[in-house]
């Protein structure tokens, strides 16, 4: 039996043109021989449609859209895909979340999904009615057992054990399929891949049957989703993968399974590959075919620069430089040698004109000048004229703003709100500072020359707010920072647990205050491209008047 | 039996102070004779914690903050208030939402949670383990049936008919109880006072029993509770009730009930308290204790500054003009008029220099000056200036920066992203410009005297950013805007659907394409106090790159 898997990029609500992809795909899929296609979980709207899916209209435009997908099929082709249907006898506004067999013109047999995931990114028991129970659906004479993502994630252990009672896929297997299959809308974080690859493979080993997992693929707001579907056969080995963070369709016969060499991806690799596929996407989606954003010279903005230039075409990115008396010759320098390694036009401004002009028309409402005195009003305002400055390009010009703080920043607030986090998009917003030199290191490895110059890489961070103004003047060196704050945020450590493993008490409680005191700014953060177990973001909910602080 | 119904009003994770101050009420209620006494769902914590309930830390403090105040509560008090407790065992991570009666030391006896809201602003199912089941409790010789806020929405129809199959509240009245109880945290929208007291009333009557609802109170980022806790007699009748938008400690006695008349509150008379409760209590709870905002002479702003001197003060209150050439001679004196009718600080900046500046520093980088051409880029840079001047105030005094946009502008984008959008807390981000001139003459009736001047009521709205701009230039007149924006955005109809309503088709499509549009600039909105059914923010999650368009 000839598979397809379909590794697909569908827009959010887009139905009609998902639509007509989907069918395009499986007239691909069967030249290539193939006899039932699968797609990733909600492919007919693209994952998360979010309050799309309160919509009455939306609800019966999908329905609409799926009948006419069943009707236009080959009929002799077999094609599962997730979609979402309401429940027909009941009093709820709610559909399942389904996976759809479309056989002979119609919606031959459905699926629906049980486990619900609601924590993090994921809102499902928002949206969707649970089901209770699955069976296995016959075609052409195998049986398949066919579970829609998370249903298949309490069996072996995995991050989402403990969240659910029941195991969706054990009861199925007690139903002696032929073949395992799951319909997935998995998004990217670290070492994500490889943990799903794993999963998936102990599985198909532990019930010794072939298994299918087709995952989407594609940047929608802040998530990124990988792919990396794959054919597993039945003691786990690897028979059938497809290429990460791109779309493709991937034919292989159920019956003639042959294992493939996992291909290698270093997990800075991926992490690379998932931002310029956010950004990718998210300039496709929205609309735009340009980006801008401010080069400070630094290694954040430089970073962004480089993925933006990969993401969209070094022609359609703008960077600009915007000097004070603070700005180094050096960074300057290293902005213009990034602009130029990259190929991507570089403007410059002097905005101390502008500061000037502010700082006379505010003397009557600010009394005194406190700027010797750690007052960050000017510093701030210095920011500001630079994202007002980038957001009269974007406006005059429609080029999305790319905004490029690091997650080490955010996450203690030493950012301008409305000043560098100004933007359309968040790149690095999920990278500790850490993390932002190695994903440089991976770019320039990549590209075989040093694109950010290895100067950029080398210096010392600084804001340039103030005179000889070090990072390192506010914070705690981000050696320190970055491990306390992946144990704060990431992990869900409090400041007594992350002392007891050896930090400084008041180092640990004045980062885990910062945290707390700065939520109203990340309230505030464009979506941010999601690359940790924990971003901030949607995925993490915090309220802004609260008093905790532990 | 003499009962006290506590109308509480914590601060979400300050778990000392709440436990401090249920204690101090307890100690009240009892020297008025209570022997019973009532607190709201999740009382000790605040409503909503959100991911503060992910944080192990945060679970244990809780749970010792619980048992230390039955400690510390006199042994022969029973108190029963609203916490929550983690399953004994279980492998979920998950508390549930309880109340807890505390008694003689110890939490003598626990109730969960079976319906967890989880739509709009509600996340209960990323939180919570639902129960299964409830028991009646024996208290003096009284049993009581205790149920969690959602647990009664399901017997009377109400706005969450549909979302449960089971019905709580009817199944612990097969138990007999003598007494209804429900903890409840139900947040204010227009309306939902009236139709809470309403179905509690009629549930009274429908089991001929005693009711007791012990709301919270107070403002939480967005979300405002009214209070309205009341004790119903079992013909329905109203025997308690505590003042909408305060803190009220109730005593009565469930074996001598009498009828008292339902305190009169008009519907626009609740939104003015709800708003200055909200900013109150963002204030308070963030520790702010003066606020700056900018001041038109328009009648948003006049509405906000209005709003913000009675919840602050008008001694601790900061408006700023901020003009240009556009800004008319009648703006400036509006402004001030009502900067004096309020007594708050008014000053006065000409932001123009400003604003010529930046057109020089940015005219290498912005070719053509197209503002002839419908170009936006010079009106928001004028807001953007605006925005960072409030800013720099903010920063340089601690002062808390309100924004003062309204829902339909909101709704259609007709503001500024860092400009006018700028802000700490959007004080009417959910008025319709109808709301917001009701909410100016109820505000002027109840003072007695035209704090708004009648002028700024009268004249036609105007952003004032090129000349002789007129708000109707952009958009379709409010009167028609506003309809289909309560369509759209609060009642979920598409453009077709309200387009048979009688509305004309370009129009609609043109408004519903725009709020699509705008998604991007609300998801980077400060927290806007919720008044309607479906407010921009928290409650309302849409994908920013999408195509449905309907």
């Amino acid at each position: 039996m000839r598979i397809a898997l379909c590794q697909f990029n569908p827009t959010i609500g887009k139905l009609q043109e998902n639509r007509k992809r989907i069918l395009d795909f499986s007239l691909q899929a069967q030249k290539k021989g193939a006899v039932v296609v699968f797609f990733p979980e909600l492919a007919l709207s693209g994952y998360p449609p979010r309050d799309l899916l309160e919509r009455a209209a939306f609800l019966r435009e999908h329905q609409a859209q799926l009948e006419k997908l069943a009707a236009e099929l080959p009929k002799d082709l077999y094609v599962i895909l997730g979609c979402f249907i309401l429940p027909e006898q009941s009093a709820s506004r709610r559909p399942y979340n389904s996976a759809a067999v479309l056989h002979a013109g119609v919606i031959e047999n459905l699926v629906h999904k049980q486990l619900l995931p609601t924590y993090d990114v994921f809102d499902e028991h928002r949206y969707f009615e649970a089901a209770s129970e699955q069976s296995c659906i016959s075609i052409l004479g195998k049986r398949f057992a066919i579970t829609l993502c998370e249903d298949a994630w309490n069996d072996v252990r995995s991050e989402s054990s403990g969240h659910y009672s029941s195991n969706p896929l054990a009861t199925l297997v007690e139903q002696k399929p032929d073949v395992l299959i799951n319909l997935s809308a998995s998004p990217f974080t670290l070492k994500k891949p490889q943990e799903r690859g794993a999963m998936f493979s102990t599985i198909a080993k532990k019930y010794a049957l072939p298994l299918v997992m087709v995952n989407q693929v594609g940047g929608n707001d802040d998530l990124i989703f990988d792919g990396h579907s794959a054919l597993y056969g039945p003691r786990g080995e690897l028979c059938l993968t497809a290429t990460g963070f791109k779309e493709e369709l991937l034919v292989g016969d159920l019956d003639q399974l042959s294992e493939v060499t996992k291909p290698d991806c270093s997990e800075d690799g991926m992490v690379l590959d998932a931002l310029i596929l956010g950004i990718t996407d998210y300039a496709r989606k929205c609309g735009f075919k340009q980006a801008v954003l401010g080069l400070s010279g630094g290694v954040d903005s430089a970073l962004c620069a480089a993925l933006a230039a990969k993401a969209l075409g070094p022609k359609n990115v703008l960077g600009v430089g915007m000097s004070t008396r603070f700005t180094s010759k050096q960074s300057v320098e290293d902005a213009m040698a990034l602009a130029s390694n990259l190929g991507i036009e570089w403007k410059h401004l002097n905005i101390d004109p502008v500061f000037e002009c502010y700082r006379g028309m505010l003397k009557p409402v600010l009394e005194e000048d406190s700027q010797a005195t750690g007052d960050t009003t000017f510093e701030n305002l210095q920011s500001r004229i630079r994202g007002a400055s980038l957001m009269a390009i974007s406006n005059r010009y429609g080029h999305l703003l790319l905004s490029t703080g690091n997650k080490s920043e955010l996450a203690v607030g030493y950012c301008t709100l409305y000043g560098d986090m100004a933007g359309g998009l968040a790149v690095i917003s999920d990278l500790p500072k850490a993390m932002v030199y190695r994903i440089c290191r991976k770019l320039n490895e990549r590209e075989g020359r040093d694109v950010i110059p290895e100067r950029v890489l080398l210096k010392e961070p600084s804001a340039e707010l103030r005179p000889d103004q070090k990072d390192s003047d506010s914070l705690p060196p981000y050696e320190v920072l970055d491990p306390i704050l992946e144990m704060f945020v990431e992990n869900g450590l409090s400041a007594d647990e992350i002392v007891a493993k050896g930090f400084d008490a008041v180092t640990v409680k004045r980062i885990v205050s910062m945290v707390r005191l700065n939520e109203y700014k990340r309230r505030q953060m464009p979506p941010g491209l999601i690359v940790t177990t924990k971003a901030f973001g949607p995925g993490r909910r915090y309220p802004i008047a609260q008093g905790y602080d532990a």
